[in-house]
């Protein structure tokens, strides 16, 4: 018999960017150190369905990502789907869509979701659009076919085509590079 | 040519529910009052692609609610389909399923998806799930097909075929009756 | 040779009101239960030299206190005065004064520092006075000579001599009764 | 007759500092601009009795500051004490105490109270300090005689006589130089 209500486990990588950015109080400066996100916003909510299993691949804001770094998080990504479950990315704004087409162009097509998502202002503050963002990454995750994503401000843009719009601090869907 | 990134109307139906629910100083009661979501929970997303339209039906607590009160909301979402843009209906979670059910026994599927959604602590509490399955409903109410649905707590389940467990305060799938 | 940082302490008498009203999710009612003031409010604070000691006297209501309940929270203030530090007494705000007038009646001006304070939306509510309401108590309890006040929303009023104005939801001075 | 309920008018000068720093999205940096203090803070309080008045002297990290800077904070503090109405002063945390000393020696006892606050976190965030600091420095600016103090943490500490503990992150009395 089907069971109704499984449990679905959702593995999130932590790469750094703006959301992951922690304020140090001794230093005055607000930067990518540990991952925060179990205690800053995932402990916030609820979750009954729902196992997250979270690997931190990278701490750096993504204006400092090379390719090396690159190779890396598809690398994460491609043995994490080995494990048949969605996949939630935490990743800066500015190179984030660079990363995913990135990630297409040297995996193709993933056996599973792979949700890219960041946001504009530190989880850290009130005014953050990071637990928003994080809630659609993780509905995305659940609700999409396999592909690549970024889910941001109540949109879910198939990878390739969305790039970042500076002037408004959004994503956009664009035309897909042929 | 098409436009890459148009602006989605969703259309939010009140009908009351602890969600709604707002706390009086004066007379230290909580209760469904006037529709409170705008200011209380919608001024602090980012929706840059997104225009939410309101429409208060009711503001009663579900347990008040009967038959009249759920021909009511019917007529309202059937009335508000015709505009042929997806919708989300906020209720209370005692009856959200009952009122479901009546709702897709009178209008079968719909020709957009209509998303219930509410919470288990008014929105006005810190730890209110009420932003998380708002987030979620409204994003439900983009991805999802035309039909039925609950969106709560990191799931969206097709009506019929959801209860409330109230031992576990969270909605689950049950067997649709035949 | 004197410590120039001393840590003090605070001794808290929670008494319900107002300010500890929690919200039970499966009654769906808001009510005086345990003491939430630990982790609630004070867990959020930062006081490097203030230890704080809580104790329990009721759980109630002020409406529904009676003089039996008035004589518990007198004979409460007045043992714990004999410990010489100052004192903050959580109180529903409908009663406040009375009980303050009530204590200041029976014990006189007592060897400490006694601040009353109270809130009139619920700690939990995102937009409640409740941290502010003790934020002001705590530095009144460090600041006053002994005797009975009422800290509320940037003021510390001496008891006998305040009163609750219904129509604004604050207290203010009263001419004190011969 | 006298007035039992009369309004307070509090003066806030603004100078910068940690409290007052504010996120740009587009640029990804956190510093002080313009102050932020009426919207980001102020505006939740309760404050029935009390009109604050904000000027902005200065917006600028206090590492920055020198003694051109203190100068004009001096100034500020002379003209705006002729009004006979109690001062709060945000300023940064690190050189605070030297600023404090600074107008001390130059303009000793003030006619008002003059009550230096700040934060160890930028209000922005969730779990800033800056609200209880204010909420402090704005009951200690009511309470306290004419004299230069430092509100934090719960303790008001009179200057000369105050000093950051950079390891603890809070403000210490100290020996005050003779």
């Amino acid at each position: 018999m089907t069971d109704l209500n499984p449990t679905t486990t959702i593995r999130i990588l932590t790469t750094g960017g703006t959301i992951e950015k922690s304020y140090c109080e001794a230093e005055g400066t607000l930067k990518n150190r540990a991952s925060i996100i179990r205690d800053g916003l995932i402990a916030a909510l609820r979750l009954p369905y729902t196992r997250l299993e979270l690997e931190s691949v990278l701490n750096k804001d993504s204006l400092e990502m090379d390719d090396g770094d690159r190779r890396q998080i598809a690398d994460a990504i491609a043995r994490t789907a080995e494990q048949g479950e969605p996949i939630v990315v935490l990743h800066g704004t500015d190179t984030m869509s660079d990363t995913a087409d990135y990630c297409f162009g040297k995996l193709g097509t993933p056996a599973v979701p792979v949700v890219f998502t960041g946001a504009m202002k530190p989880m850290g503050f009130i005014d953050s659009d990071a637990r928003q963002n994080v809630i659609e990454a993780l509905l995305a995750a659940r609700l999409m076919p396999p592909g690549f994503y970024i889910a941001f401000h109540n949109r879910v843009l198939p990878i390739p085509g969305a790039r970042k719009n500076r002037e408004t601090g959004t994503f956009e869907a664009v035309a897909a590079k042929p």
